[in-house]
């Protein structure tokens, strides 16, 4: 990874000039948001979940986003068909585990998806990602991180031992793979008053994710896109609800170079 | 209930401070409105409607609001199991009727929530609310309904007899527990413009619910504030879209002290 | 079919004037948008998708609107029936193919409803609306088109195999029932940055259908109004976000008097 600013501009770059087609099996909610906010930022949105063409869909697709938000037995099912089928074809699978750890149908679910379904990168909050740790884990369990270094250390030894790329967002967002680790010091607190917005960020990775083969990369850019189009947004946007119009429109305008320019990424040295 | 409008203010404060967590089981097509009114409002929202999780997490939520407006059997079960786990917790739960009276299938599922989950609150228009009768009601039907004064005591009635308060919505808005009856003179023709505007009002009320006991005064509360909110938006947008935007924003930037000054709510006596 | 523009202002007129009751059954993602459409349009939307009520609500109302966005085989049954309740009582149904030709299920469930349910007209970009071919038909395959004239032509022959009225939407949009053809050259590029965007085409299409017995005169009509929306949204948004807030605002404010003037539609002779 050389100098991360400038290879999310390149990934930017790389969204726009491929649109990407991204397969998502997500929550109610968020579904039209997500699908203007990839449409915005350059790439195209399918949504599709049933069993009957799951796979195929995603066979077709660039990447698939798999989003647990409002599940249901049957679209876990789907979403494991889903993510074998884009797996085959070595395209990027990324999981946003909502909720995990609120419930145990929740958590127990994102734990399936990631054992059934070659997962590539996992994006969600602390406390959804530190609940995906197995029996043994050594990674701290959430109510006792204090602190984003805390945080940080606790990502890295989960990615390693998953085997996955984790996407940790907050007021700081952090991106490692075990080895490497990311912090993304954009975004504005509006973005938390937007319902979705992190589901939005999942959706973008993928985005990244089909263009980018650097799952550290492509998700460290795509969140330092959406987190600059956030404050880019709030100068003009003071509420939720023109913010987060404001949003979409900032997906659309914001350009590889504003992006080299505004991103802040700070990339550790590997350990 | 004392001054009705300072209470509005105080209880609006409280949703603001304590951020109650609103458990939805909602429609496809408000649930992303709600969730962003909510969030604007000072709550927050969650959706969940799997027969696996719905009253576990029922349990975590401070409050629960139940809507019909995209109804199938697996949501009916779902929702009585949640509303079941709510009230053993004596958490609020709000039912919003959605076409109850004009399927037979929304009629008889409203009817079959209310008999076997602890509701507190029916949110509905006069001809949803008034679906609910029983076979030997004293209430009138909605059809002999021709004045404001005739539904307000068609609804105080109905209130006795369920033993549930009522919100009943429209250009004046009626709130009585059978007892005391409420008139919220705020609001804007525009609010009819925007979809799930009255799915909005239930999930504000329940909001309000979570943290004031009085069921009367929680609805009231939260009729006057999203009605405040749609004539501040009306001050500057004058068509749906751009209105359905800044009543977002209004939730969002409406003070305690706004409420307390702009909300028209006029307690009557007890008979 | 007179002077088209001077009808499309006719059917908008009657539209603002009956309100017509518009069924439903769509997909996830663009459902709210559709409703806040058709009421800025001065339509009125019902969503109702169980094969507990879908007959009844179609019996209900003015016209239906069917649409695989985000198909499952429940959905697809219950739109058979609703689709059979609306033709019973002369209703128009409208069919949205979408994503026909892209996965098999698709395909197979755009043709059983085809088959099953008596459609009047289907609206869907030119792959959808060609995937619809018969094994023996003589319209040529999506892969051989390249012009809109043979695009035109291919739908005509189509339209004339089906015996229902096809609008094929695009840069210029095509309405053809076999005999007629039309063409629509307003619109602007933002509208394929609304998710969306065609899904509601469709639903417009079948309020004007609601009110207008000729299918080609209501779709011709609905197709201009919507697109002369957003020309009109585009003179003051530039991104996709306020865009598509503009484009309801402008469904709520085009006058019928703008669309007579606005309107270009194009009617062919009768070969």
């Amino acid at each position: 990874m050389h100098d991360p600013a400038e290879q999310a501009a390149d990934n930017l770059h790389m969204v726009r000039e491929r649109t990407p087609l991204v397969h998502n099996i997500t929550n109610f909610v968020a579904m039209n948001y997500i699908a203007n906010a990839l449409l915005a930022a350059g790439a195209s949105p399918v949504m599709a979940h049933a069993a009957e063409e799951a796979a195929e869909m995603a066979g077709l697709a660039d990447a698939l986003a798999l989003n647990i938000g409002t599940l249901s037995p049957e679209w876990i099912a789907a979403m494991i068909q889903a993510g074998r089928a884009a797996a085959d074809r070595n395209h990027p699978v990324v999981l946003d585990p909502v909720g995990a750890g609120a419930t145990s149908f929740r958590t127990a679910s994102a734990r399936k998806i990631l054992q059934e379904a070659p997962v590539r990168i996992i994006r969600g909050n602390p406390s959804e990602v530190l609940s995906l740790r197995g029996g043994g884990s050594k990674t701290k369990g959430v109510d006792t991180i204090h602190s984003v270094d805390e945080a940080a250390e606790a990502a890295r030894i989960l990615a390693r031992e998953l085997g996955i790329t984790l996407a940790v967002t907050g007021p700081v967002d952090l991106v490692t793979d075990g080895d490497r680790l990311v912090r993304i010091r954009n975004g504005h607190p509006l973005m938390a008053r937007v319902t979705g917005a992190g589901c939005t960020a999942t959706a973008l990775i993928a985005a990244f994710a089909a263009v980018e083969p650097d799952p550290v990369s492509a998700a460290a850019s795509a969140l330092a896109f959406f987190d600059l189009a956030g404050e880019k947004a709030a100068q003009t946007a003071s509420a939720p609800g023109s913010f987060m119009i404001a949003l979409l429109d900032a997906l659309y305008t914001l350009t590889p170079e504003d992006l080299r320019r505004g991103a802040k990424i700070d990339l550790e040295k590997r350990l």
